[in-house]
């Protein structure tokens, strides 16, 4: 059996919070929900609240961009909260700023975050600001959601079938290109968290994680929450986005590692009992909603993926757990990730 | 006219918040609150939110403690709740942790973070995690206050009584023990955040802020905000800590320096209108709880202290801006604080 903690992630997240006592207005368990969802007492809706910092991805050089960067603090958190079904309240942010900073740079950074802000309808409440060596943003978003109605990555069944909210690999082909190809203008990665999918969702769905981690990351986790396995459908390489495959293909790179990498694309994955997928369908369409089908749930715990023409079962544990590795750099990751395909090929 | 922009870090807050829309159900403007405050709508109460990071304090040295640090990160978001009398709900939890950290070193840091929890009678509701080259924790925490009740800086009026919610100085004197003594066992420093003050404060007072960069900056930010002076009462050596009071007199650095230091204690400081005064105490006492009389709010918009003999007016503007001067460091620091002593001397 897949468990939770074989995810090195996982288990440092178990470790840093097993002394703590939870809250009992607490609805959701760990691991279980993108955003933390509490219960507001006399009220017609619950909280949800999320926190991530943007510090690796600067570090790694992953993202330069002043106004990427503003874009991002705000988009990684709103994508936690599209994934709960939450509807944003707004944010707080936490600059650590070098001292060495331009007025401009800064600028671009604030517009970044403004234009995100603008884009998710939702507003910076405030903030709080350091001066250090490095660049770190820290965002913590609330919103809310109607009572009971959230979200959770819980609860999918074998034979569901299993969506995005839109074509994927965009994170990845965005990272090869910016970290390993000198061609730097083709891309343009500023993806938008999927809030309007949260009133559809809370109708039909039966579990839903955003993709940050990736596609495999994600299917992955819900595999080990739920003890379903998945299978991609056949043509899975339908479900790509086009320039990225394009990008990976040019380089001469295995399309499939667009599934596989780190960085995902903030679209949400989730999953439709097999019963409810014409209404569900139905309704997408009339709200001019995209669902891309992506494969189903299985009894059998495994991801499994038509490669090199036949069935394979792809050892997202180990994927996963690359980011870890003693001396993680992005160069020796992609490597790692290639070593992976060549022994599906053989 | 003393001017909020006058202070530096003001001038920051409002460079980075001038872009930013501002949320049309935020209740409080820029720098009116010591936490932001949110409407929400068809229920019986309203929203606090507040981050701050701890970096700066664990780079020059000044937390080193493990257990201080977790403690710490949770406390300093409290106080900002405590300020504007909200309950508080939890908090949410992002760390950025050299990889070189022992699990020892990170079960005490988690421990500061659990007890500082259950001393507030709050819970970590969730994180973040990253890896990085130093240690950095942000907290956000999120409370709810009686619809309309919060507590805000401004209302304060030329006559009103100020008070703390204890005696203060231990934040300045744990400050110069840690970082310029050898002796490093005689203080202890874990503050508590001030939340059981909020309920009588909702009902009397006219204006409160949280002391985190000590009595001076309280109070410099208050007299800012509306329009007021402060006059420290004539024996305002009664309102300092035993403990620092003596530290400070082994160590022949003038008392008042403890008012004066940026590092705080977070002790609430609160002002009440003359006329409520009364009942104010009567309805403390009953509760055990202990305020400390500060002074008065005064017409004159100066901050004027008895010392040396004679009623002096001191240039807090000068004091507060001096964290902000190139190559800031802590020595330094009170070299200047020191050369302000010597001109108030003469």
């Amino acid at each position: 059996m897949h468990q939770l903690k074989d995810i090195i992630e996982n288990k440092i997240i178990n470790d840093l919070t097993k002394s703590f006592h939870r809250s009992p207005k607490q609805l959701n368990k760990v691991h279980e929900t993108d955003a933390e969802i509490i219960k507001l007492d006399n009220s017609p809706y619950d909280l949800a609240i999320t926190i991530d910092t943007i510090s690796e991805e600067i570090k790694t050089g992953l993202y330069s961009d002043p106004y990427q960067i503003g874009w991002m603090s705000v988009m990684v958190n709103m994508s936690d909260l599209a994934a709960v079904s939450a509807a944003p309240i707004g944010l707080v942010i936490s600059q650590i700023l070098p001292n060495e900073l331009s007025e401009e740079y800064l600028d671009k950074i604030q517009s970044g975050i403004n234009d995100a802000c603008n884009k998710c309808g939702t507003f910076v409440l405030g903030g709080d600001t350091n001066f250090g060596d490095e660049l770190i943003i820290s965002g913590c978003a609330i919103g809310t959601i109607e009572k009971g109605k959230y979200l959770k990555r819980v609860g999918c069944k074998a034979g569901d079938k299993i969506y995005t909210s839109g074509t994927v690999g965009t994170g990845n082909a965005y990272a090869f290109q910016k970290l390993f190809s000198k061609n730097d203008s083709q891309f343009v990665y500023h993806p938008a968290a999927k809030l309007e999918w949260g009133n559809i969702l809370k109708k039909y769905s039966s579990s839903c994680i955003d993709t940050s981690d990736g596609i495999l990351s994600s299917l992955d986790q819900l595999m080990r929450l739920n003890n379903v396995g998945f299978k991609f459908r056949n043509d899975w390489d339908k479900v790509i986005d086009r320039s990225s495959e394009q990008l990976f293909g040019n380089n001469h790179l295995p399309i499939w590692l667009l599934l596989a990498g780190e960085h995902g694309e903030f679209e949400l994955l989730f999953t439709i009992p097999a019963e409810k997928k014409l209404g569900f369908l139905k309704e997408a369409c009339h709200l001019y909603l995209k669902p891309i089908y992506l494969g189903e749930a299985t009894e059998d715990q495994k991801i499994s993926l038509n490669l090199y023409n036949q069935e394979q079962s792809l050892d997202t544990e180990k994927i996963r757990n690359l980011t870890f590795e003693k001396d993680f750099s992005p160069f020796k990751y992609l490597q790692k990730l290639l070593e992976i395909d060549q022994e599906l090929k053989n």
